[in-house]
């Protein structure tokens, strides 16, 4: 393994999204590149980085958004206009409650307050296939179908001139699915959903914050390093 | 005491603004709430207002901005278009490079790559007097002189119903000055610079975040709380 890609929130973080911080002081003392992929927006995730210390390539907005250092070209993936229009005519069945929406750039988050099987479920039915609903536990998302943190993990071992085999990703949630198919070593903390874990190569006993010093203390002395 | 209030970048975070992990555990383990105050955006003070998970006040943009919950209302102090008539002003002297532009509600932040002392002194020959520029050793801003870290301690005192001495104020630069002034405990880490230093009812010999410590633990011993 060449580089780390890890989620922020219920994977390094608990429930109420406090920083795990003996994962932390291990991330700190790794010799590869730690990448942080979040669905939250970009500002959020620059944030974590610094206080983490991780590598300042980042992925936010579930692989939407990827910014190649603090001050760097951010290149958007998903389409946010097609996003709004979707959020629009669900506006007509439920009442949503958009979260970021002034820094979102390529998708929209909405509260956790409404049926989201129903509202799958009217996509389906007016054949909307471009665009899903995905939920991370924290928000969800109506997001472009074609854009994950899959897609993101390719275009970021692209930028860092790696494999896509060479990268190791650790995750929590649904959005994290096609990035741990995408990586080379796919983890999925003990906390996560029952369809993370279905497909991760690795599922740690340790939950939130010890799954991933579980999964790190692993690898190195597995020497995957 | 019944509150405290500790500023981020150089008190809770090291010089390259990694969070100080020691200071984190200790702050979580207090029953008293913990108000983080920032030069920096909105955006980022909330952000790292999860990460450690100190009380939903947040003081960012040094005062400018001060938000009452993660969703709440967000009050603005500074005049941001004040200060950016400055910034054009000293464009004629200076290549200027501004520090998250998009974000900014109630300052201009500049890179620390210019001659500040001199800026200072073309604002003195123009008579200036409602501007200033204000060095906090990750960037330099350009703010209404009327606003600063102290003016928003005593709107944070007054939103949680509190007399201003009984918060205790934590920092570590020029721009903490104001603050520890108008704190009923002002402490100052032994990083902090010199005029800090000189006005604070305690200087740590921790540095950064050990100073921290050392000051949450002598009020704990105190009986402070």
């Amino acid at each position: 393994m060449k580089a780390i890609i890890i989620d922020i929130d219920g994977t390094l973080t608990d429930k109420s999204r406090r920083l795990d911080l003996a994962a932390t002081a291990v991330i700190r003392k790794l010799d590869i590149p730690v990448i942080l992929a979040s669905g939250n927006v970009l500002c959020f995730v620059k944030c974590a980085t610094k206080l983490i210390g991780t590598s300042d390539i980042m992925i936010a907005e579930n692989g939407g958004v990827i910014s190649n250092g603090f001050d760097g070209p951010v290149n958007i993936y998903g389409d946010r206009e097609r996003c709004m229009g979707v959020l629009e005519m669900l506006r007509a069945h439920f009442e949503l409650e958009e979260l970021d929406a002034a820094d979102r750039l390529s998708d929209v988050a909405l509260r956790r307050n409404f049926d989201i099987e129903a509202a799958r479920h009217i996509l389906a039915n007016k054949e909307i296939m471009d665009v899903e609903l995905v939920d991370t536990g924290f928000a969800v998302h109506i997001k472009s179908m074609d854009v994950n943190k899959g897609t993101a993990l390719l275009e970021v071992a692209a930028l860092m001139g790696l494999d896509s085999g060479d990268i190791m990703a650790i995750g929590d949630s649904s959005n994290d699915i096609e990035m741990l198919r995408a990586a080379g070593l796919g983890v999925a903390v003990g906390n996560a959903n029952p369809a993370l874990k279905s497909i991760a190569d690795m599922v740690t006993s340790g939950r939130y914050g010890a799954g991933v010093v579980e999964a790190l203390e692993y690898a190195s002395k597995s020497s995957l390093w």
